[in-house]
C-alpha cells in the first residue's frame, strides 16, 4: 500500500547547499530522521533522508527552491502528533522542522486575534493569551503545533462550540513548491474578494504548500464554566436529548461520550463509581444566571429521554470530578492494553445516524473479537476508536484494518466521511475515491497546478 | 476598463443546439436578454446573446458542454441582486437562468441541515421552514437566491453571529467548465478527507464552476429576540463599546449602524425624532432570561463609552419602532436623492480600523463633495456606501469612481478587504492585486486549471 519508491536525488549534493544556507541546523543523524519518521500513529515508520531546523519563512522557501531544483521530496514537520502518518518520509527526502518557528508575533486584543508563526504550539499560546482574557478555541487534544493543526484541518472537542480550523484560521503565509512566499486571507472579519485560496490550504497536509505563519481568531473567555455529566439508557437516547439542546439554541460547549465498555473500563482503572451506562460529559458557559438557566433547560431535555444521574458544578473540584472518567478514559485504556499497540481512527457522520454508527461498529469489534475504545464528540458526529492488537499479532493487524476499512465505508455510506478530523495522510487514501468520487479529479488537478514535479509531501492524500 | 471584446463564435448554430436542449425555455427575446445583462449596481448594462432556463442540474451541464464546444461565455444567473456587475455579459454568450431550479430538496431537522437548488430564494426558504422552528440565518437584504448567494459569497446582518455563506454552505453540486458534475463538501459536520473544494467555489462568482444545489447549516430559533438602540458621541465610542460586548462574550445579534447624517435624513423622510447622532441598533437572542441579562451588560458597556438613551424590547412594536430608523434608511436616501443613481460599495477593515476607515470616507466625501449615505455592520468592521449622483453628470460620476477607489485603497492599507460582502465581479478587478499581490497569481492559476478556454463568466474577477 505504501510507496516506498525511493526518489533519485543527488543526496550529497542537495545536503552541500542545504548545509550552506542551515549550518548546523541540517542533520543527519539517524536519530533525529527517526524522530522526525513517524507521528502517533501506527503506520510504518519512514525516516527522511535529512532534517533541517527553519527559522524564518524565508529559510523554509529557501529550502524548498532548493529540494525543488534536486526534485527531492519535502516534508513539513511540526509536532509529530499526527495520525494518519501524515509525516512519514515513504520517499525520502528532506523533512523541514517547524518547531523553533515560535515566536507569537503579534496578538490584537481589540480585534480578537493573533498573528503567530507556525511552530507555536497550542499550549504555548494558551500560556501566552492567559492574561488577555482571550483565548485560542481550537484543542485537539495532543499539544500540536498551529501550523500543523492548521494543515490537517484539526479540530476537537470544542468544534461544536467554535468551529475546526477551517473557522478559525483568518489568514496565512504558504511557501508553495517554487518557493514562492504567498500571504492568503486577510484580517477583516469577512471578504469576498477572489477565491478562497486559504481553505484549500488548510487540511491540504503539506501537499500544496507550507504554512510558516497564521493568523488566528480568538475569543473572549466564558465569565463561568459548568462541567456536568449525565448517563443515558442508549447512545440513541443521548444522541436524541444533544440533538434537542442544540436545536433549543442550548450554547454548549464540548459534549463527549463515553460508551458503557469505557466507561467500566475507566471505573475500573481510576477506581471509579460511574453508572455503566452510555456517559455524556457536557460543559456549559456563559454567565453565572445563564449556565444556571442552561443547566436546568438541558436536565429537563435529558430527563425527556431517560437521562439518569444528572450532575452539574461551577466549582473547579467538582468540574474535575465530574469529568475524570472522560480524562482518564484514554489511559484507562493503555492500562488494560499493556504492551499493546492502538491503532487509532475517526469517523463522522451526520448526527442523525450517530448511534446507528456506533453501534453497527460495535457490533463489528464484537464479531471480530477486537478490543476497542470509543470516545466521541456527539455534538459533531465524530467519534474515534483505538484498537489494541498485540504489535506482532499480524492476524489481529489486518482483522483491524479490515475494521477499519468497513467504519469508513459505513461512514461514507451515512452520508458522512471517512475521517472527521485525522485526515487521509496514508491511512485514509483508498478511502478518499468512495468519499469524492467526482471531486477527485479536480483534486487532483490541483495538486498537479500546485505542485507540478510532486515534491511537497509525496504519496499523501492520493494514490501514486 | 471592461471588456467588451464579443467572442467569435456561431451564434446560430450554438442556439439551434442549445434549442433542442432547452425549447421553449430558451429565449432571444431581447426583453429577457435586456433583464438578464444587468444587476442592481449601476455598472454598464450587457445582456447575453442568449438565455436558457435550466430545470435540472443535467440541463445545465448539456447547456455548458455545449457552450465549451463552441467557446462562448457562460453566465450564471439567479435573482439579479448582485452588485459589482457578477451576470453582465460583456463579452456576449449563454446567461443560464436557474431561477426554475426552486425546490427545497431535503430539510432534516435532526442534522439542521436543508438541501435546496440553486434557484430557491432566502425569502422562499425562510417560508418554507417556518414551521420547523429552524431558520437559515444569512441575509444579504435582497431576496437573492441561494445559489447566487453562495457564488458570491454573500453575508449581511447577522454575519457576526451566524458567519457569511463561506461558514453555512456544507455540500454543494457544481457543474464544470467541461460539463462535468462534480459533488463537494458533505453532511458530516466536520470532515479532514481531501482538498476544501467547497470553499474555493464559494465566492468564485461563476468562474470556476455553476452552483446547482446546495446544503446549508439551519439554527434553532432563539426563544426570545430583542431589538435595542443606542446613541453615542462619536462612532469611535461606539466601536468601543461593540468590541467590548463582543469581548464579553454577549451574543449579540445583529449591529448595524447609522451616522448622524444618516439618522438625520431618515428623521427628515420619516418623521422620526432620533437624536441626531451615530447610532447603533442591536438584536439580543436568547431565553427571555439572558436576553434580560445581555440588555443589562450591555447597557453598562455603553455607558462607559458615553452611550445615550439606551432602549431595547422584546415586544414586536417596540422592536420595529426602534429599528425603524434603520429599515427606513435606504428609501430615505433615495427619497433625497430623487432621479439620481445610486454608486453602491462596500469595503470591510479589521474592526479596531473601523472608526477611523469611515471618518477618512466622509472626509473624502466632505471635500469633494458628493452625497453619500452610510450603513455599517460594526461587529464586523464592513460598511457600504451609496453616492447619489445624476446619470448624466459624468464629472461627478468620475469623481465618485475616484472615492470609491480610495475606499478601496485605504482598507486595503488598514489590513482590510476592497469588499466585505459584494465581490469583485467587473467594479473591483483593479483593487484585486493590491489586496492579494501574491495570491493572484496562484488565483490565475486555479482558474486556467478550472477553465482552461475561459469560457465562464469572463472578464470578471481577473482582468482579461
Amino acid at each position: 500500500m505504501t510507496d516506498t519508491t525511493t526518489r533519485k536525488f543527488d543526496l550529497p549534493k542537495l545536503t552541500g547547499e542545504l548545509a550552506e544556507v542551515f549550518g548546523d541546523r541540517l542533520s543527519k543523524a539517524q536519530a533525529i530522521r527517526d524522530q522526525h519518521g513517524r507521528d502517533e500513529s501506527a503506520h510504518p515508520k519512514a525516516a527522511p533522508d535529512l532534517v533541517v531546523f527553519a527559522q524564518t519563512t524565508e529559510e523554509v522557501s529557501k529550502a524548498v527552491n532548493i529540494c525543488a531544483a534536486h526534485q527531492a521530496p519535502i516534508i513539513a514537520f511540526g509536532a509529530g502528533t499526527s495520525l494518519e502518518g501524515q509525516v512519514h518520509a515513504y520517499q525520502g527526502g528532506v523533512c523541514i522542522d517547524l518547531s523553533r518557528m515560535s515566536n507569537v508575533i503579534k496578538v490584537r486584543p481589540e480585534d480578537m486575534d493573533v498573528t503567530v508563526e507556525a511552530g507555536v504550539t497550542r499550549l504555548q499560546l494558551e500560556t501566552y493569551l492567559r492574561d488577555t482574557g482571550l483565548f485560542f478555541p481550537v484543542d485537539p487534544g495532543a499539544d500540536a503545533t498551529l501550523g500543523g493543526m492548521a494543515a490537517t484541518g484539526a479540530s476537537g472537542t470544542t468544534t461544536l462550540r467554535y468551529g475546526a480550523m477551517r473557522e478559525n484560521v483568518i489568514a496565512a503565509k504558504v511557501v508553495m513548491a517554487d518557493g514562492s512566499i504567498v500571504e492568503m486571507g486577510g484580517r477583516a472579519r469577512k471578504s469576498s474578494a477572489g477565491y478562497d485560496l486559504l481553505h484549500l490550504m488548510i487540511g491540504s497536509e503539506g501537499t500544496l504548500g507550507i504554512i510558516t505563519e497564521l493568523t488566528l481568531r480568538l475569543y473572549g473567555r466564558p465569565e463561568t464554566v459548568a462541567s456536568g455529566v449525565c448517563a443515558f439508557d442508549s447512545i440513541s437516547n443521548m444522541v436524541d436529548a444533544v440533538t434537542l439542546a442544540i436545536q433549543s439554541e442550548i450554547p454548549l460547549g464540548r459534549l463527549e461520550l463515553l460508551d458503557e465498555i469505557a466507561i467500566f473500563a475507566v471505573n475500573q482503572h481510576s477506581g471509579l463509581e460511574n453508572e455503566v451506562a452510555p456517559t455524556l460529559f457536557l460543559e456549559f458557559q456563559g454567565t453565572d444566571t445563564s449556565v444556571a438557566e442552561d443547566i436546568r433547560r438541558f436536565e429537563e431535555i435529558a430527563s425527556e429521554f431517560d437521562g439518569k444521574g444528572f450532575q452539574a458544578s461551577t466549582s473547579p473540584e467538582e468540574r474535575n470530578r465530574l469529568w475524570r472518567a472522560r480524562h482518564d478514559a484514554l489511559n484507562a485504556g493503555k492500562a488494560f492494553n499493556p504492551g499493546k499497540m492502538g491503532l487509532i481512527t475517526d469517523v463522522c457522520v451526520p448526527v442523525s445516524r450517530l448511534a446507528e454508527c456506533i453501534a453497527e461498529t460495535r457490533k463489528d469489534f464484537e464479531e471480530t473479537g477486537l478490543i476497542a475504545a470509543f470516545v466521541g464528540h456527539v455534538g459533531d458526529g465524530n467519534f474515534h476508536t483505538t484498537i489494541w492488537v498485540e504489535p506482532d499479532d499480524e492476524a489481529a493487524i489486518t482483522l483491524a484494518h479490515e475494521v477499519i476499512a468497513r467504519m469508513a465505508q459505513r461512514a461514507i455510506k451515512m452520508e458522512g466521511t471517512c475521517t472527521g478530523e485525522h485526515g487521509i495522510g496514508i491511512g485514509k487514501i483508498k478511502y478518499l475515491e468512495a468519499e469524492h468520487p467526482t471531486a477527485l479529479p479536480v483534486m487532483r488537478a490541483i495538486k498537479a497546478t500546485f505542485d507540478p514535479n510532486n515534491i511537497l509531501n509525496p504519496g499523501k492524500i492520493f494514490p501514486e
